[in-house]
């Protein structure tokens, strides 16, 4: 750790995996931070499955959301390090490398093209046939029609990650107002931020972290960051069932895409739906059943596992899929509209935050993400 | 309310739907009541759908649990009626009737055979096309090509029930106990419970209503009562859904039973699976597949309701599906193994045991569920 000078105060409105890990890293480098959240890690973070896999997400047209996942991908070993250093608990890294699989004809032929793609892009990536893939993750079921091997891409629990995160930031001296923001804006010194009981809290610096909430903070995101519902369901190994993979697993059905990402522990997330429906929690019987058939035409054995939790989240969606970080006025940043990638860029967006602060550079794939990119963008309308 | 004479001391194993009515009712005819219960109304009970359908759970070779059943269905609105006054507060009793609908040719063939049965034994009930069936109930699907009308099977609200049942009771000046018990037997002034800290409570009467626990309390009991698992699952109908029935809808879907019971605040309830797999109260992956699945077959417009719960619970299973209510030893009564049964049972069960406890015969019906009938069976080789 870095030997801290005070620097300033800097409230981040927002304790999801990206308000926390920017609040962590600032507090140990000086800054005296305060998170303001109601509901401290309960968001879209809390839901999340933990995928880190800028690989198997990346699609043509998508290259800088693919460079910055990369970049923050690189940064993950340490950051964990870092983390579990400074929070003596374990943050849930998984290394085992991640699986893409096909379960029609047509979804072969997209995952095809997708190892094309990356091959052109050099990332590694290694076609396997269905009976290879069955004999590195022996629970694959018998129509999976072949696939992918990513060893780079990754995952992460993401409930012992923001455990770890509020620990460590906590350990830092960050405090926790445990309080909903209703604005943010420029004062006279520096950013302030207004809470529902009408009181005002200033800083020399405001980061808004809210997730899909960050549009109503500040005129400057207004339209730009909208709800994008997706369920999740946690599973687990049942005494007799089929072991889990060791693999992340995603898989193309027909066309629609689900991922079950293993935990240390026998869990299994099976994720995720995804509606543009606005602030919409609940989990439906529609949502539920296409994500069980799915994953079971991938992995028969499930029908043994516990059904543990049903729940949905709000991921931060932004108009081109890349997130919005950076400066959107006097004492006043933004790191939001993460979408699904909110996990995996935690690392690149603090480290670009820590360069914000601090009046240097920010990380070279993090420049692409300035939301200035998106001014006077007309919102709504498709047409910008 | 009969005027209380104080008669005796009355100890009550298990705060399940019969364990509360029993100890609710001895209570108003001057019993000193305590409930034993470390987690009162939280098992089958808690768990149920609340149907009180003895006609259509009726099967030829069942007459006797169809007359207790009939019998209690007969006491139901007289029982509601009581309750509701002693707590002051709703059981959620619904009187809008069931339908039996068949989804597939065969399952048309085994509810034509169940109309038949029911019209020999003189029961109400009527035979409908698909067509009649839709108007009378529009959120039936395509799939359903007719069914039974029953309107004298109800339902009721399990949740509302049981908090209605624990108000009475304290109302009427039960005890509750929070504390497991290990085992019942008879001691020199009555019967005797032991608790697990070691500990003994006397009563002049002890009642085992302990539900799928039973068999473990009395060696009376030993191998009769075993765990018969079923999932369930709680849906709430959402805004610009197919709105849910009036009436409890009861599916046969090629062979499988499922059943959905409306509720007063939008709800429906969707069961159950059954297995015999001891005491595991997980929700598996492939309960809640079938559920699902079954369901959307009779009512499609599930697909847009909140999936709110999914839960599991232990249904007491009696070796000839009759509950066991009666003496077991001087002192000991039991009132358990009901089944499938055992909300619609309590009325009547709970007048069979103040019968137990004045010394005066039970109702004709129960007659056949004195736990006599099973001495000295065979436990465990299907040879009884």
């Amino acid at each position: 750790m870095t030997e801290k000078t005070q620097v300033g105060r800097l409230a981040v409105v927002g304790a999801g995996v990206v308000g926390l890990s920017c609040a962590w890293r600032a507090a140990q480098t000086g800054w005296r931070v305060e998170v303001i959240d109601p509901a401290p890690a309960s968001g879209a973070s809390w839901v999340a499955g933990g995928m880190l896999a800028p690989i198997t997400e990346a699609w043509p047209g998508e290259e800088h959301l693919l460079a910055l996942g990369a970049s923050s991908l690189d940064r993950w070993p340490g950051f964990v390090t870092e983390l579990e250093a400074a929070a003596e608990a374990p943050a849930g890294l998984r290394t085992d490398g991640t699986v893409v699989v096909a379960a029609g004809a047509g979804d072969r032929a997209e995952l095809v093209e997708l190892a094309g793609f990356l091959a052109r892009l050099g990332r590694d990536v290694e076609r396997v046939t269905a009976r290879e893939l069955r004999r590195r993750e022996p629970s694959i079921g018998p129509d999976v029609r072949g696939g992918l091997c990513v060893p780079g891409d990754l995952a992460v629990d993401n409930r012992a990650l923001l455990a770890a995160l509020r620990a460590a930031a906590r350990r830092s001296g960050v405090r926790f107002v445990p309080a909903a923001a209703t604005a943010v804006s420029s004062g006279p010194g520096g950013g302030e931020v207004t809470l529902a009981d009408g009181s005002r809290s200033a800083g020399d610096e405001v980061l808004i972290a809210a997730g899909a909430w960050s549009g109503a903070l500040h005129p400057a995101l207004a339209g730009l960051v909208r709800p994008v519902k997706g369920e999740i369901l946690r599973l687990r190994h049942r005494a007799g069932a089929l072991p889990p993979p060791s693999r992340t697993v995603r898989a193309l059905v027909e066309g629609r895409q689900v991922y079950l990402v293993p935990r240390h522990d026998g869990g299994l997330v099976l994720g995720a739906t995804q509606y543009e429906a606005g602030f919409d929690t609940e989990v439906t019987v529609g949502g539920v059943r296409d994500l069980l058939r799915d994953a079971e035409r991938v992995l028969p054995g499930l029908a043994e596992y516990a059904l543990v939790e049903s729940v949905a989240g709000l991921r931060p969606g932004s108009p081109d899929n890349l997130p919005l970080v950076g400066r959107l006025a006097p004492g006043v940043l933004c790191a939001t509209g993460h979408g699904r990638n909110g996990i995996l860029l935690a690392p690149v967006t603090s480290d670009a935050v820590l360069a914000l602060l601090a009046g240097t550079p920010v990380p070279e794939e993090a420049v692409a993400a300035d939301p200035g990119r998106l001014a006077g963008r007309e919102v709504g309308c498709g047409s910008g």
